[in-house]
């Protein structure tokens, strides 16, 4: 592979000292370093003085730095002699849920290794709302930075014996998180942000040292954590932002990743607008709690046979059926309605469903897959209640993009690229979701699924030096809306509440 | 006593927070900050920052806040409570054999307390040779560094019992100290100082953590070192300097320290010129190591009364004499010179000298004390060979000056003023010292002793935040001048070793 053309490694060439000229060798190295970048160099920590005159001497005069830079300001996180190669980076996707770590070679950009886990605060609570108040209690806060860090140090050394590096060869660490997680890996309590008026300890951490925070890394080793612009809008929708690109056309986009929260930007090279998180009942809970966990035998992808009247269903690996994911759902729930077996409001048709609807223990159950070819011997069903639930959610889904969209003035149609973020992205049939209204009715080559983009985002700036000033130029071009559920909203809800929705002229190519 | 006009300790306003406006504490702060010192504050360490939200609102956003500076960067040190006045600065004369350290609160410049102590590293060697050497073993650096380091703890732990503070109400410290010293003190190998072409790690080390050095302060405390300008010219002058307010001036005025090296700065506002050190093997054991040490009963001041024809002795603390140290025997000298028992060459004169001339051992001594008078019980006496390193020392210490002073073509006589500072400038007499031509002959009260310079500089930094940027200008002004002993250097050295001198037209005021 070939060596990255904006690496953060860069050779520097300290000058010869002499007698004319007895300069000590951090001032000669600093002005080398400023002659090579153009800029100064904030500093040299102590440990790299400590080595640097060995280093200067050993290596001929000439260095391999690896540098970092948060709001202009350069540091200075390796030295490696001239012929090593050994210079990791590791970018961090700090979720709520599940942290995911990306070790990568500075010089080329390759990716060594890769390993995703469970947030070990989990056992504190899965939500992040139970770790904040755990938070508040003696040794709270410090009880969950340490299980944060010491998930993140095991796995570290895991990835690095499985490349067959050292912990000590990773220099640049980069991490994408939302506001809250972010805090508690910083060890700051973010008891300020989830009261009145949500303030933040910091909006731009920047460069941390990584020996400070705990993290098994190099001693000189810098951690970039990407910025927020307050509670509800961190450091992994700003990667996620840098990732899609969206800031670099003239064409207005849409980026919308649904994790805990569903979190949407919307802009173009000018500007950025905003929007996430708490946008009523129907969305908590979410999409991605619909249904069960995707895994080995769940349902995944429904499409419905007009011609022989039976679902074509996939499972996960192929296995027989056990349950079904939220994917799968959307699936069931378009092919439903296609074949006239849930009306426009989401409910059973029972002419239509015929002898799969069912009565269990009184209640009217659709059966997806009958007991004789379920992995669990039983049929697997859904009732009314789970459709109003994925009905709800939707139509909170499609509200919050029209509302964001109503704001700046634009009709979603608009949109020249709709990027879905996180396994949502990945997982779902764009044309399901189109057909129940959960998403506009654009061409489907205008829906880009971009996978994790908070861990690409993170693992981008570790490979281009250049991006990392883009970072700030992202995060002060947001504005940030809160989404008010006032009368406006709950039009819109109640109009999206319907299959695809009330007014069908935004749906031209669902047929029924 | 009054507060300090320019003290490190600022008080910041912080602006509210709002739901207009939800940036977080730390961008808040760092704008206040802004606002009040007119200047980006560098950082705030995740120790601060993790203290900060809890700091604000308990001080209803006004804070009293810590602050030092390197280099035109802020850095921030502490931050107080607004009716806390418990913040110490603590500054460090760092020498090879002595270590001075005092407290002083850090809002009226008051001092605390101040202890001075031996430095632990002679266990090693008493010279720093000896140590820099010791460094290049398996461990060797790390143990000095050590024994330095536990030895200020150990005094630091002292001076705040003390003084009824805690190591942790110390925010700012300032280190004075030649360049080996300070390399060994922040952990850096001295190999290349003495090793051609003489090359430093670092010159200007600026603001380090209290925490990475070990030395006990609170956790964010910053440590100042002042610069050097190479191997010879260390921080512990650029101190002195900055206390002489030599540089204040466009009368020229000259700097002497006579430590472990004489040390010389010759300047005014517009330029300051310096030499140092190996001034040939005359100045070897230099002044402070004639004699012995001063003490309790230690002959410290020696005049001769020509009508009684007998010499007045004191000695420290009115005991009865023990010996005799530098000063007494410089006295010793001028009086021997000028009642003619000895002559210009400095021999005895057995003629003059009568029954002070004794034999011991076959070997000629000058009875300063007879036995009846002395504490020993035997006669204290001095030999030719102790009059003939006196001789020599004198000589190169007047020879420097010359040297120095032709070097910019001016004469010793145009001498401003006269700045002696150390042991050597408190207990000299400046008359004696004349007399015997090691010192020019200028008015007396062209000369002023300084006492400890070095402590003194490091003290000033901690009282007044505006004098910080001088220690930079003052670096920079300092041409150092290495001093050859070339064939003009030794034929001003033969010159010199006459009393007064050879050409007795340069002491006017000496009458024999």
């Amino acid at each position: 592979m070939a060596e990255l053309t904006n690496s953060w490694i860069k050779q520097i060439k300290v000058p010869a000292p002499s007698l004319k000229d007895n300069t000590a060798d951090a001032e000669r190295f600093k002005k080398a370093v400023k002659d090579t970048l153009g800029e100064q160099l904030i500093d040299i920590d102590i440990y790299l003085l400590a080595k640097l005159p060995e280093l200067i001497r050993k290596n001929n005069l000439i260095l391999r730095c690896i540098f970092f830079k948060d709001h202009n300001k350069w540091h200075l996180a390796g030295i490696t002699g001239r012929d090593t190669d050994t210079a990791a980076g590791l970018a961090v996707d700090l979720g709520t849920t599940t942290v995911v770590l990306r070790l990568l070679n500075l010089f080329d950009g390759r990716t060594l290794a890769e390993h995703s886990f469970s947030n070990p605060q989990i056992s504190i609570g899965p939500d992040i709302l139970t770790r904040i108040h755990f938070a508040e209690k003696e040794n709270g806060l410090i009880s969950l930075k340490h299980l944060i860090v010491t998930g993140i140090n095991s796995v570290i050394d895991k990835l690095c014996k499985s490349c067959k590096i050292m912990p000590s060869d990773i220099y640049l660490i980069s991490v994408a998180g939302n506001t809250s997680m972010t805090h508690l890996l910083l060890g700051l309590n973010p008891y300020y942000l989830i009261r009145e008026p949500y303030i933040p300890v910091i909006n731009r951490p920047g460069c941390q040292n990584a020996r400070e925070l705990g993290i098994k890394a190099n001693e000189s080793a810098k951690v970039f954590i990407f910025p927020n612009t307050g509670s509800y809008f961190g450091g992994d929708l700003m990667a996620g932002i840098l990732y899609s690109g969206i800031r670099h056309s003239e064409n207005t986009s849409i980026l919308v990743d649904v994790g805990t929260n569903a979190e949407v930007v919307l802009g173009n090279n000018n500007w950025l607008i905003a929007c996430a998180g708490a946008a009523g009942p129907a969305l908590e809970g979410g999409v991605t709690k619909m249904g069960m966990l995707a895994g080995p035998g769940v349902i995944d992808r429904i499409s419905y046979d007009h011609r022989t009247q039976s679902f074509n269903i996939h499972t996960i690996e192929d296995l027989p059926p056990l349950g079904i994911c939220g994917s799968g759902l959307i699936d069931l729930a378009a092919a439903l309605f296609l074949s006239g077996m849930i009306d426009i409001r989401g409910k059973f048709v029972p002419g239509a469903c015929k002898n799969r609807l069912v009565d269990k223990d009184g209640i009217k159950r659709f059966v997806a897959v009958f007991a004789k070819d379920s992995a669990t011997g039983y049929d697997l069903t859904i009732g009314q209640a789970d459709l109003d639930s994925l009905i709800r959610s939707k139509a909170a889904m499609y509200t919050i993009l029209e509302t964001i969209a109503s704001y700046v003035g634009i009709s979603l149609s608009e949109l020249f690229t709709f990027y879905v973020a996180g396994a949502f992205g990945s997982l779902i049939d764009v044309r399901s979701a189109i057909t129940i209204g959960m998403l506009p009715d654009l061409p489907e080559s205008t829906y880009k699924p971009i996978g994790n983009s908070s861990l690409e985002g993170a693992s981008m700036i570790l490979k281009d030096c250049k991006l990392i000033d883009e970072i700030d130029t992202i995060r002060n071009s947001i504005t940030y809306v809160e989404l008010n559920v006032n009368q406006d909203f709950m039009n819109r809800f109640s109009a999206a509440r319907f299959i695809p929705h009330t007014d069908l002229s935004l749906f031209p190519s669902v047929h029924f």
